[in-house]
């Protein structure tokens, strides 16, 4: 409940269609060189595409706002606070929507733990929630790249498809029959130290698990070889060391083992090969093809959900895996300046 | 690392070979009907089998004494303290292991991390440390079977096999060649109201992942069809309500969707289905086969692990899988008391 | 870090004289009417007063903007994020003393942290970080209010004086010599059920103490009898029940004991009496008297504090300490629904 | 709930008649010399006297026995459990009370809270859940003494009296009298770096005024010149710098102020000189003398408390009070590691 993080820590806020979404984040060490622009470069890559058919066409034009933290471009160490105005809001387009359920969307759940429910464009269970990830996200990136640490996000497949140029036919497809498609997402985090990660609950993995199953659509996740490991051997999946750790912890040559099936994270903590995952996202739930639903009384109803929308969560999520990524990174290289006397 | 969970909170301590290994529940409400049995009975579960030929043979009597928080049979709202002695401890069994990195072990990333290590038996790294989360989750059980909700996991599949016999046959050929095998383990959390978990980062599948991923070996976890919805369409994985949410947020007839691809969370929040996931498990890194591998000093040597080590997982990761949901569950099941005026 | 408060937990934001200042309330249970003039008549309390001779002249004029968490009148059950902008912003009054350290202000201790501090007006650590306080307090209060919780704090002393005509003479004289007087804040709160507290680490005064001293200037704080009850006697102090527990835990009775020496608190739970404390309150210490300090670089300098300051931190202060008493009420009958089975 | 603090958390266990207390110590870096006798010695301070007629007579002897997070004399950076084993359990002592409300006493409240109680001895309100707060003190003690802090706390009065032999006198009176009295307690933080305290919600102050309050019977906390400050003008108390604050943070001669009436904390954060607070402890209110109360039905009766009891908390609780500020300043060290970029 009180956001994310241990030490660096971020909350964020904000319903689809009211004045603002954002973030706050407390516990980003003081003196790191910040600009807006820093945040509005991350923003821009979730921001729906201008061109290409299958990306949500709602005009968002993301401009991060830092209202506290920074002074003379550099943090304070003080709560740096973001707002994202939002410049685009058509509730009247969900007027429609208000009293059904749409099948595969959080309105149900969202209803049957509050009691009631923001309709319009889903309210904080909508996509636009992850600007304020995004944004928080950014913070973290400036400060790993500080630290020479890089965190990298692609689409790996979609629509069940790994090229690109099968990608988009697929996609073309689908939307020409009202339909949407999942996709997977790799994350590669570089020039991580030796050491990071809390050995029991708060493993590196666990954070970024939790950190990234939290974004919503997000249906599983896998690091290193991952399920594959579960009909492996020992034989074949253990990782030999090739260096000893260096006794500074500071170990990052990216050769410090000669296999990396482990994701490079044994044991809950980083072991200086890059941190490698995979993650799973559903399709958009929002389809203009017609489905069958109840209303709030129970009743079967047929819906096609018309608007903009987007066909694949890809690209536009891609910025969203390296924001959480970055985000869970950053804290444990904080906390692991607490690990020695 | 102050344990594990907002309210129903659970902190684990204990090497492998030291005095005890055991937890602190803190937040388990007051006036449970609580006993030393309801916890025994599930460390018995992860004990080494007595037959078969796949379990390690380390002679672990566990039996569970609690030191707090249980007055007339019943919890008192305060910390429950519970620890298992450590009656089989044979540290000699690692001396030849301590000046070098076991493959696939976090020997190495503990030594980056702090220095120096416990090096009998993995100390905190070793899978004894699940005793104290077997014990904890043992009291979540009896939380949740109170508000009539359960928790079963099983064995899907171990070595790539589905089977029981095959599985068998399978690990006895890898037993024979000193080698050992990963595993799928499910789980189903029945009963549950719909309306728990919080919707942003605590969703409870987030949870979930990061207390399933927290177990050692654990490489990966999907919900629902998982990472099958990464390759599907909007229009086949979208599950359609039967039922409208229930006002007091209490609905859990198991019926209140038509489908369940989601395994039973929408937008990080339980739908009143059964919660369903999947977690694959590596093959445990001890092998008797020989491997390369470095010294301290980083010059290559030769290892063969011998002494008692489970050649799969399964079935003794079982009970710690449905421990740590048990304890994800027990805990949103508190907090949901607090959602609404 | 991550803000105040386990449950109904709040995150404050903004420096002095940058664009804002707010707050995000994370935690608010759903269903709750809310208005931002809920939160603009404590916004007011605070403000400086537009008569009498001691309190700042800085024309703030607070307006708080709701910018997320609120639907239809009522909260959501998602983050809050309130704003009030800075509309009265002169940096330049602080120029001269950017490169020299205000005596009793944090200008030393902030930069001994951070390595560098944000001069204007103090940045972080001015009083106008108190608004993000008491908007969020003000959430509390309706909360409180929908229980049937009061929270209301008024001057106890000023300037060593306890009747407002003594304590107007005394500031006048105080106002002439260019200096500044402290103040002493009593607190009670009415209408409580008895069971609030945890009852070891977080007890309800303890949490109390921890809020009231987090505001600056505040240097102590005592429950009931408090420093008195250090030269009492068990046979004078201890406080007598004259009704049993209610087995709901619902009991606010108020006459629930025969005396009331504790301030409504016993062993960290309250017993369904009034919770009283007092807090006292140092002088401000911008003074316009001339001072002895040093700058950078270590000279001694004079310097005299002009521009608008206030002469003691009551009246403002009241508000504040109400708007931290509030948030910890609020805090704790949440958790209150966790504690039985 | 979680127990106390971010980084060197510490978790508590244990009634006052059940088997063992305990705490948890997690956090406490690793490479730490660390042994037993550590925590006996501090344990020993917090025994009843073997002379003196003011102590319990309980016949305690607690003996520390570490149980996990030492290896080879040093700590593994893993939580290190402790447990005191009660030897001297005679519930049958509390037989009598068990269905009356001690005056003064948490029984009314716990039972308010939690539906029942544990009424040996007050179970967990005993003053003997104590033990596991001084063992992590200790802990905590060892980690200050390392970095050339040390907390020494003392009798600053007790039964209204601040000479030794004054106190005795009436102390003795008291006794006779079936009575008991109250104390003040000074505690005095030394060899600081400057730059400790989080500046907003997590003042250093404030944190102590938890830790302080939440120990059972303490009334009021105040720092520096405390209650005085509200008396006092600007001129009077505001303490000049005397030295540039260092640029490394780490600033520590004693001599950075020229006064010290703030008590070492300017807007939450340490300032280099020595950290001073005081303690207000109410009388036992387990006293010999007849007293009015009510019984489970509500009936008036009449109880005089035998058995063995302190006459005055003092000196049993000046170890508490050091172990708990030690704590606090163990968790401020180490979050000041993440300060800075």
């Amino acid at each position: 409940m009180p956001g994310f993080g241990k030490i660096f820590n971020v909350t964020t806020f904000g319903e689809s269609h009211r004045k603002a979404t954002g973030c706050v984040v407390d516990g980003c060490p003081a003196g790191l060189p910040l600009c807006a622009d820093d945040i509005a470069k991350e923003l821009k890559r979730r921001q729906p595409g201008t061109e290409g058919p299958f990306t949500s066409e709602r005009a968002e034009d993301d401009v991060p706002e830092i209202l506290s933290g920074v002074f003379g471009g550099k943090t304070l160490g003080t709560p740096i606070a973001i707002i994202i105005k939002n410049n685009d809001q058509n509730p009247e387009d969900y007027e429609a929507l208000k009293d059904c359920y749409r099948p595969g969307h959080a309105d149900w759940t969202w209803e049957a733990k509050y009691g009631f429910r923001d309709w319009r464009g889903g309210g904080r269970s909508s996509g636009r929630e992850t600007t304020g990830r995004v944004a928080a996200g950014a913070v973290a990136k400036v400060f790993l790249a500080a630290n020479g640490i890089t965190v990298h996000s692609w689409i790996d497949a979609a629509a069940g498809m790994e090229d690109q140029e099968n990608i988009n036919a697929k996609l073309q497809a689908l939307k020409a029959n009202g339909d949407s498609a999942g996709c997977l997402v790799a994350c590669r985090i570089s020039g991580l130290p030796a050491g990071l990660g809390e050995p029991v609950f708060d493993k590196f993995d666990a954070l970024l698990s939790h950190a990234i199953l939290s974004i919503g659509a997000c249906k599983g996740i896998e690091f290193g070889t991952g399920f594959a490991a579960a009909s492996s051997t020992g034989s074949a999946n253990n990782d030999p060391p090739a260096l000893p750790p260096n006794s500074a912890g500071s170990t990052k040559a990216g050769d410090t083992f000669t296999s990396n099936n482990s994701g490079g994270i044994m044991g809950g903590i980083s072991n200086g090969m890059d941190v490698f995952f995979r993650a799973a996202f559903k399709p958009p739930p929002s389809i203009a093809a017609e489905q069958s639903t109840i209303d709030r009384s129970g009743s079967p109803v047929r819906i096609a959900i018309h608007g903009r929308h987007d066909i694949c969560l890809a690209p536009r999520i891609v910025p969203v895996v390296e924001a959480m990524a970055a985000l869970v990174t950053a804290d444990l290289l904080l906390l692991q300046r607490c690990a020695r006397v």
